[in-house]
């Protein structure tokens, strides 16, 4: 029902596929945009120099192309003078990082976080990095605000952590407690991890590319990051997502929502340690070990890896033929259970999704690695600089 | 990474976006449309005389306001002259309606379906109907396409049928066999019922203004029809929305597509008939009945419908967590089964579905009855006009 844009609205969305271009694919010749973005010379042109004189890209010597004809100017993103902060709230760990136009990590901080760390002993750790990082930031530099991952379920409209159950938070208002911290004027994002982690892959990862992606994240609970049509699935509130609740075994183990038998409870870290018989173990390298034990020959290991990829492969099934992505990646801890258990999840996956929902299926594991969810987050502060670059600048 | 639109990109953007709103709305002031679009008079005009000479729409008197001043002519679809031909392929029976612009039903036929009746005895039965009508149609009228729902998995890019389960078809090109039947350009396409549903419910009926909904449709199956972020879920290939083959109970009954215990198997027609003792009845009338004797009391038909109730309820919560709609709406069969099963539906639900992602969900019946089907296929075929207007028309 959206009448077309204005003047003004085609001037911004210009702006912002040339950065985008160039914050995804780093230098580019004025002559490559012209192509790339289907504008002429001399509107590239323009653009470039509003970008430039906000301090958002500067144009460089020429890329030696061996080609006749006068050599395009380069344009490239302000990567040392741009930045954005980068929080990750995980189980075991709290990291900031300041990450700068373009995607690359400039500085990092990480903290080891003690189970059942409260929201008020965490954020003081988070300020405290990040004050830090700050004193060491160069004169002349523009913040275009943080991101932060949770694991957890995040209201889209304010940032408020509604619930973490694996990190004990309930109500947490995080956005609005480090956007004071941050200053005046500064704008903070929150997302679930898994949110954030698809969003850095699709970005510039292993789902570069492709429009319907699923990105399962695993630690001790379970939550995808969707992609369908292009666009982030977010939900009504901002909760979309939830597929570790999931519920897929009425008879199954009570879960920390409050339900039962939910995904989680079978594919998450309590099932690998309590069915490999290491109960009383937690944390991301206790599960690790399990994999290192089944691959070393442990029957019990083995056998909880074995279930747990068959659970694996049963969950992504029913979202295969919920969703008929184009690819599903495995983040976390699920990225190993689907590397040891690959038999298992490709057989039960094929008993439950339909022919035509799996048949361009890909499975893959992520391609950013362990920075994937700083990059993500810090995307989530990209975002809105490149929805109105000079506005948010 | 999309540039702005061209200035001939924005002036189809504001035809169609005038020429859905009359769609949608009907008969509109000048006026009114200047502050619904956002555009100026002068604009208003000028996009109004290009639809006009195009056929599409006819000015008229102004409507009687009360107000001082002079009053604005009203725009009004050309409802009788331009028309789509919509196709619903069901498991009993098969329709064919033409649709005015506007979305009002022209005309109609409907044939009986013999259960097991195979597409190639289905489609002369359908094109008989379509020859009929069209013999109907006064001259110098626009047709701009036709639509088809069917009860099956569809390939979105040709019109594929690629598995039908519930009438037996696979790998039927309805597709391209209708569009050859109606005839030099003329463009068919095909969506799943539960698609098509919500789609007609999207536009005029429960969720207009909702942007994230399912659209839960049953008979012998059951389907989705899922509108996220405003824009509807169609997976990689189009074959997004099976949730009726999501398993929910992994030792549940075998299902037709050879896995077990779809979420089908637990709410569908064959659950239903089978759990209150009339195996080997079959169809819609059939069911209805198990929930009429119900309402009489009969002790079995109560408690297939309290077990299916709560099986409907299970599979909601399980869609909630990963969607956090707004709306879900209960199409088909499922109308009835939640409004026979509705406290073992909501108790369900709220025991499956996180309390963040179910807080502002509501739970509704179609609003457009029984014709919404026929509705959506032909709001497929108005689609590309009010893409493009002056192009498709």
């Amino acid at each position: 029902m959206r009448a077309g844009p204005s003047q003004e609205e085609i001037r911004r969305q210009n702006l912002g596929a040339l950065l985008r271009y160039v914050h995804i694919h780093g230098a580019t010749s004025r002559a490559e945009l012209t192509s790339a973005l289907g504008l002429n010379r001399s509107t590239i042109g323009a653009l470039t120099a509003d970008l430039a004189n906000a301090g958002l890209v500067s144009e460089g010597a020429p890329k030696e192309t061996g080609r006749a004809g006068r050599p395009s100017p380069v344009v490239q993103p302000e990567w040392d003078r741009v930045h954005a902060y980068a929080f990750s709230i995980e189980v075991d760990r709290l990291r900031v990082a300041r990450i700068g136009l373009g995607g690359a990590v400039l500085d990092r901080r990480e903290v080891t976080r003690p189970r059942g760390l409260v929201a008020a002993e965490a954020v003081p750790l988070l300020t405290g990095a990040l004050k830090e990082m700050r004193e060491a930031v160069p004169a002349g530099t523009i913040c275009v605000g943080a991101g932060i991952a949770v694991c957890g379920v995040v209201r889209r409209a304010d940032g408020m952590v509604r619930l973490s159950p694996h990190t004990g938070w309930v109500d947490e208002p995080l956005g609005a407690t480090l956007a004071a911290e941050l200053g005046a004027g500064a704008t903070v994002t929150v997302g679930n991890v898994a949110d954030v982690c698809a969003f850095a892959e699709h970005a510039r990862g292993a789902a570069a590319g492709c429009d319907n992606v699923l990105y399962l994240y695993g630690d001790v609970g379970v939550g995808a990051g969707i992609i369908a049509g292009g666009r982030r699935l977010t939900g009504h509130g901002g909760y979309g997502g939830e597929v570790g609740h999931m519920v897929v075994n009425r008879d199954g183990a009570p879960c920390e929502c409050g339900s039962r038998g939910c995904w989680e409870t079978e594919i998450g870290e309590y099932a690998l340690l309590r069915g490999s018989g290491r109960a009383a173990a937690h944390g991301r390298e206790a599960v690790l070990a399990v994999f290192d034990a089944a691959s070393r020959g442990d029957a019990r290991a083995q056998a909880a890896v074995r279930q747990a990829g068959d659970w694996l492969g049963f969950g992504v099934g029913n979202l295969v033929n919920i969703f008929n992505p184009e690819m599903v990646i495995f983040g976390g801890t699920l990225r190993d259970l689907y590397l040891a258990g690959a038999a298992q999840v490709r057989s039960r996956l094929n008993s439950v999704a339909l022919p035509a929902c799996l048949e361009h299926v890909r499975l893959r594991t992520p391609s950013l690695g362990d920075d994937a969810v700083l990059i993500g987050a810090a995307e989530l502060a990209f975002d809105r600089l490149l929805a109105d670059p000079l506005d948010a600048a």
